[in-house]
């Protein structure tokens, strides 16, 4: 059990919601990607319920589907770039932590180490970096080639760059800059570091041309299911986003994650598990219910017919009516292609029924409910070792969110679940996660033994 | 004569001020460089003076000198990264426009295009983007390279860069989303264009994914003083900073340029070219030739032998005595080279001397003196055709930025020669430049012809 016994919440933004037709909820904020008003509101809600940080998920292109179903929908299809949109939030935040996701395929090490670390000073210590490597073949013909990286590779590229980030976030220890206007020395030309990494792939000399992170490092962010996926995150990450659709596999990914951390020499309790939970809540579940119902009655057939066929592996289901049940398919390795198949067979529905089961909640954990509901099941979760906390995902935003804050909050603060006023000041003091030394701090102590 | 008359002025912020030896004056801020409180604080300042915007100079790496005098420097060494500096500025400014520098050499035009659409989104219309080629060989080593590209091949990338990157602005239509809660349309399919450039260098396919920035396109800045310099500028830009030390060299460079916009199809008002200006004001001409000499006493003599090394071209001078005259020197086809001799040679100047010179300006047009001395020198220039306002280099800061503020500013407006309040909302609107219309609107409206 966690020394401080309190869960983690961060607070998962898409523009407005994770529902796929959440933009049309009357709750909801339909012009939110490039709303600066809207992501003011909802970082100044989310830090007035003291979740821990903000997260932005980020791809770099449009992503890619029919246009009959693209049309009609606003995930990721145009909206702010997330570190633009960070910096911006800081200076209306205090204590939140900002965290924005970044590809080690499409982005050169040299400016993901500089953007973050601006981050970092600009917030007081508030930044983190989600790394992550970028599967869509759409992004990498934004970048003059035709198709992603091979997973391995992937995972490969994300190593060397993330290694390559510290070594420049590392470039000036922290006492670097003396500015001592009597002497005239700006800096300590002995604490700065040239890291001149040289591989196949990069040649990085440095140093950043940014001191270092009021942080050490940005919080080191990741999610990845993959074997390749957990073993970067043993080896680095100090938060994971994990999609666990129930507590057994949660548990499952959770106790083996921190056994990986062993080998690397990390302490368990330095990383943070935090599942996503979409939450709907009402003070009856009857509205709750209601509500959810709302949300689904605004999916276009189009768009769950397009998502049924991506979450069965890219399959195209155009030919076939909305009213008949799923053809016979060839077999498929896509994560959700054998569940989705066993719920399509078992109550015999049409590809509409199920489009719209599937869009509903795409791969998902939604819960629906009273305060009392949602957090029985967070706190079974909790001290059943499944996590140490959430990433909450609130179907439509603002609604969905306000209910979460004024609803479910208090409830995990009456039962001593979660905080009621931020401890510290930068983003890994919330988190309880020691701030890295200097690799050349503990190489110069070494030397010294 | 300009249909308006009034001057242009940017503000141009390097941390601590512009002068060499700037953080040691009483009056500038030495941690200015990761110190977001100071930058809130000039951003205000200049605002309140109705500045037409604030612009940041920027590379991707710490500059290069020997050690001994660069750790007695502020200038490039480590610093604020200005992208995500502008967003967070952008929070708590409204009407100053902001520029920020990304090099044509080393981002991505995917990356420009987004990040600078996404600011321009955050601060309401106010954003520019600075277009620079990247000289140095130590940026070229942190993105995998040893060399910075040749001069012409630079300015053939930016080129390119240039048109992929306006090409990406214009992914969506003005129009092209409805967010019709009723309908269900989120946006008009047949307003999202994909760009798809092609060629040895660059494979761009687009769509953007942020919406056509609130100006059409940020705007378009450029510094360039060579043929293909004043070419791209011609052909692109919409404003200029330009480094001319006095009026006849500005004058030619001011009717050059707009001369060359003219084969463009261009119309020359649709161009700001504003020279570099630094100056220092005080009530009587003795207090402010005062305040630079103690800049000047700032200045170590080994700094300002490495600046005169530079500005020479490279041409080491660590083997000489700093009460020695210039020894004779091979030729050289830096700028500087010719104008430099010839004062050292006239007034039989020692290198420490010769280098406190070259060093207090570095090449920068530097004026001293009361407001009428001060507002006479910039009036000159304006009314006889050599500028369309200036670009304000203050040589430290905040001090001489607030006395430029105080002191020049009001006489300035006085003289109706700047705005005592801004006209409009957008950058583009301050300047009188107008808002771009889309690539594809023009197609259409010549379809229909
Ligand atoms: C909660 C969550 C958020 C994610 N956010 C992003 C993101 O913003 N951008 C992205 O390209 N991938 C994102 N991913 C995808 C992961 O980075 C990863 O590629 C995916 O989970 C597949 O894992 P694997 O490659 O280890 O199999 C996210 C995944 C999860 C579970
Ligand atoms: C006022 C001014 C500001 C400049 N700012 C930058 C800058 O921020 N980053 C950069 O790499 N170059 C900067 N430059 C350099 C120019 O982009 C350009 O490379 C230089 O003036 C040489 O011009 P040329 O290549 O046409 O000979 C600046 C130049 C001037 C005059």
């Amino acid at each position: 059990m966690k020394s401080d016994h309190k869960m983690r919440l961060a607070a998962y933004y898409n523009p407005t919601g994770h529902h796929v037709a959440s933009w049309r909820h009357p709750r909801a904020e339909a012009d939110a990607p490039t709303n600066i008003k809207h992501y003011v509101d909802i970082a100044r809600t989310a830090e007035r319920a003291k979740f821990d940080l903000i997260f932005l998920a980020d791809g770099n292109a449009m992503r890619e589907a029919n246009m009959e179903a693209l049309c009609r929908s606003v995930q990721f299809v145009a909206h702010f770039e997330p570190l633009t949109l960070l910096s911006a939030l800081a200076m209306v935040t205090e204590k939140i932590g900002l965290v924005a996701t970044a590809s080690t395929s499409w982005n050169a090490p040299y400016h993901i180490a500089r953007k973050f670390a601006s981050l970092d000073h600009i917030s007081g210590g508030r930044a983190g970096w989600n790394i992550v490597t970028s599967q869509q073949d759409a992004e990498a013909r934004n970048f003059s080639q035709e198709h992603a990286y091979e997973h391995a590779d992937r995972y490969d590229r994300a190593r060397e760059v993330v290694k390559i980030v510290l070594g420049l976030w590392d470039s000036w220890d922290d006492d670097a800059f003396v500015c001592n206007k009597d002497s005239g020395i700006y800096f300590d030309p002995t604490k700065v570091h040239i890291l001149n990494h040289k591989s196949e792939r990069y040649r990085v000399r440095g140093p950043l041309n940014v001191p270092r992170p009021l942080q050490g490092y940005p919080l080191l962010v990741q999610a990845g299911g993959s074997n390749d996926g957990r073993e970067t995150a043993a080896q680095f990450a100090e938060a994971t986003f994990s999609p666990h659709l129930n507590i057994s596999d949660a548990k499952e990914y959770y106790d083996d994650v921190k056994r990986r951390m062993v080998k690397y020499g990390r302490d368990p309790e330095h990383m943070k598990i935090l599942p996503g939970l979409s939450v709907i809540v009402r003070s009856t579940e009857k509205e709750a219910n209601a509500d959810f119902e709302l949300l689904q009655s605004f999916i276009h057939p189009m768009v769950a017919r397009e998502i049924l066929s991506t979450m069965l592996g890219e399959i195209d289901l155009s030919g076939y009516s909305f009213d008949e049940p799923l053809p016979d398919l060839p077999d498929n390795d896509s994560g959700h292609y054998v569940s989705i198949l066993a719920m399509a067979r078992k109550e015999n529905l049409t590809i509409r029924q199920l489009g719209m089961r599937v869009a509903g909640a795409r791969g998902k954990n939604v819960i629906k409910g009273t305060p009392d509901q949602v957090v029985d099941y967070m706190e079974e979760w909790f001290l059943k070792g499944a996590c140490d906390g959430f990433t909450i995902m609130p179907p439509y935003i603002p609604g969905a969110l306000d209910d979460f804050c004024e609803l479910v909050v208090p409830e995990l603060q009456r039962r001593g679940l979660f905080r009621t006023e931020y401890e510290g000041r930068t983003l890994r003091e919330h988190l309880g996660i020691p701030r890295p030394a200097s690799q050349y701090a503990s190489r110069r102590s070494r030397a010294a033994e």
